[in-house]
């Protein structure tokens, strides 16, 4: 839904709605048996929630399309992940919890290694670790700009984030990263006039920088990517008219949240910690996001037995969701995640939401077949908390 | 179907279409039963139509979008509802069939109570009855306005449309109506410089009528909203090359088919009448717009068992429909209203097609359930109109 008609149509009210997200959510059948994960695991809640609720499949950004993180949740936050896009740099240092501002500009940042020439032997800097990365970022941080603060921050091996902070920065600067070995690394060049500033601060990072890491080894070089300012996106109380909190133990899925106005709630790795603090929470919010990320892990590590146990532990929880008593309660994916490609893909993600005025369905499991003969079919991820907000009585009629 | 690209492909011809639209056709399960009102309905004959014709289900504006009769009506007769808006005192007086012409703007009123300080105590002054409403309008309607004619018409209990006809009047005009009680009536103000001469003749009128009320009790006031033009669409003979004629009772649905071009034909309230109106007129009209509405009655009206009798009283009335001989025959709704929720609904709305060249589906029954099976999936209502046209082989070949 467009979030101008959104933001017409929605009103605020009592109901709550709880999202349940399950990174990696979809898979693929396995080869020897011819079941996916889904199938294979023992989920007797999961299916008893699919008969009494109206199921389908989501499709995050477009059919085909393999969403990153971002756009994976994006859209099931209500957000066109098309329109809405989160530069590299921004999301990189909304994914290590940095308070990103609306005066910073953000890179992603490599160490990298250079030969005597100054080409490019290395793009990582044969990985190095995160320890090592965490003392040069510490190393970084002496350099002094004129006029503009500047942070480094380590990310993990050879990656790290640049903030740069001061006034009417724009993120106008291209990569100084030439995305080949061989090549010297470019300078900071600014994209358009309004860039220059930034450009000049980032060409005297770079330039202090250089001489600091000479003497390292392999790391005595960095590349920039993806100059991006903090995205200034309507919040979900704005739009929805929700009081919307998140529960997520990584900073990724948090930062993103913040990007919409969510309130970021303190939870540990277990299921049960996120549970408990949403039951804690229950009265201050009627919007909660409940991300579990070990779906995604194990489904990217090509663990399908592990992905597989990591589902049933999530139907061990479900009793526990349906305790909290939300009007709404949808059990989504971000993306799927088949084992068997270890990879992200583009598989529409299974999808079920238990609300009144529900119609009936003939889907009697959650799995990648079963839900084929949901009622909701395989529809835009981003049409879910529309959705949700009308079974829970919160969007008005269009039109008299 | 984008209107320009319908006018490209579209062409005359001899093949009818009959549009058969049920007003708040789609329901949901009933709690006792877990059956909604079709699929209690014995309905014989719409199931043997399910099983030959092409079936699914329509949206009417857009997922999880609750539509208004407008909305729900335009898409079915080929035109975007997000696009094609027509303004709250337009609707207004086309549903009371008042003739609404270009130099028209209208508003939607309602007589209320105010205090002796001004203070609305009453926006609905007490409901008063539809007779006593036609007394007060006869009353205002003595006022006269410099170089502007001036209409008032009652609708129902407090309700009435004011029309003001005159040259150059834009529609640019606030609502006076505060929307909340304790609150004064607002003035008539212009929303852009273009609605200044139409705001003082509103100016003009209230305060005329401010007089004349003043001694009346407990409508000693009215408020004005939704100040509206009638919208200057394309009509369906221009982009669809129809000639389209509607069968309707209630002045509302006759009201928007003459907005987008149709003819209304004279229809008494029982179905019979309506079907015998078609077959008098069959000649003169390749494209019928009939309209049913008891089924949203009964659904509005929370009344699960009148609905699914109407459902009984449309099913039987089909032999009579098939034996007008229409090419394609469409038996859709404008949208849901599901008795258990006694309100119009955003769920998707039964559907389906009779036709030459129709695929086999696996659909033995017309209802929610059964539909789910159908060919033609959840797709939007805008696009009902153009595949009756290419079944009807009135759309031409796009690109060589």
């Amino acid at each position: 839904m467009d979030l101008d008609l959104a933001r017409h149509l929605s009103v605020p009210g009592e109901s709550k709605i709880l999202l349940f997200v399950m990174d990696g959510l979809g898979g693929l059948p396995h080869p020897e048996t011819g079941r996916s994960e889904l199938e294979t695991a023992r989920t007797p809640n999961l299916d008893v929630l699919a008969r009494e609720s109206a199921c389908g499949f989501t499709l995050p950004v477009a059919p085909a399309v393999t969403p990153g993180s971002g756009p994976g949740h994006l859209s099931l936050f209500g957000y066109d992940p098309l329109k809405f896009n989160i530069g590299r740099g921004a999301l990189e240092a909304v994914g290590i919890d940095f308070d990103l501002r609306p005066r910073d500009v953000a890179a992603r940042g490599n160490f990298c290694t250079v030969e005597g020439g100054g080409a490019i032997s290395d793009r990582r800097a044969g990985r190095i670790s995160s320890e090592r990365c965490a003392e040069l970022c510490a190393k970084l941080r002496g350099i002094r700009l004129d006029g503009a603060e500047l942070f480094v921050e380590p990310v993990r091996e050879h990656r790290f984030v640049l903030v740069i902070r001061g006034d009417g920065l724009s993120d106008a600067v291209a990569d100084t990263d030439p995305q080949r070995e061989g090549a010297q690394p470019l300078e900071p060049r600014a994209t358009s006039p309004e860039g220059e500033a930034a450009a000049r601060l980032v060409a005297r990072f770079v330039e202090e920088a250089k001489r600091l890491l000479a003497g390292e080894s392999p790391a005595n070089m960095l590349l920039l990517r993806g100059f991006a300012r903090r995205p200034d996106w309507p919040s979900m109380s704005d739009v929805f008219k929700l009081r919307p909190a998140a529960v997520a133990h990584y900073p990724m899925y948090r930062g993103l949240a913040k990007l919409v106005g969510m309130e970021a709630l303190p939870a540990g790795p277990a299921i049960d910690d996120s549970i408990a603090t949403v039951r804690e929470n229950w009265g201050r919010f009627d919007y909660f996001f409940m991300h579990y990320k070990y779906t995604d892990t194990a489904g990217e590590d090509g663990d399908f037995e592990r992905k597989v146990a990591k589902l049933e532990e999530v139907d061990a929880a479900v009793p526990a969701l349906l305790a909290l008593g939300p009007e709404v309660l949808m059990v989504a994916g971000d993306h799927s995640t088949p084992a068997v490609m270890a990879a992200h893909s583009w598989h529409p993600v299974p999808f079920l939401m238990r609300a009144p005025w529900t119609r009936s369905d003939a889907c009697d499991a959650f799995n990648e077949v079963a839900l084929q003969k949901g009622s909701l079919g395989t529809f835009p991820a981003m049409e879910a908390l529309p959705l949700a907000l009308a079974h829970a009585g919160r969007l008005t009629k269009y039109g008299a």
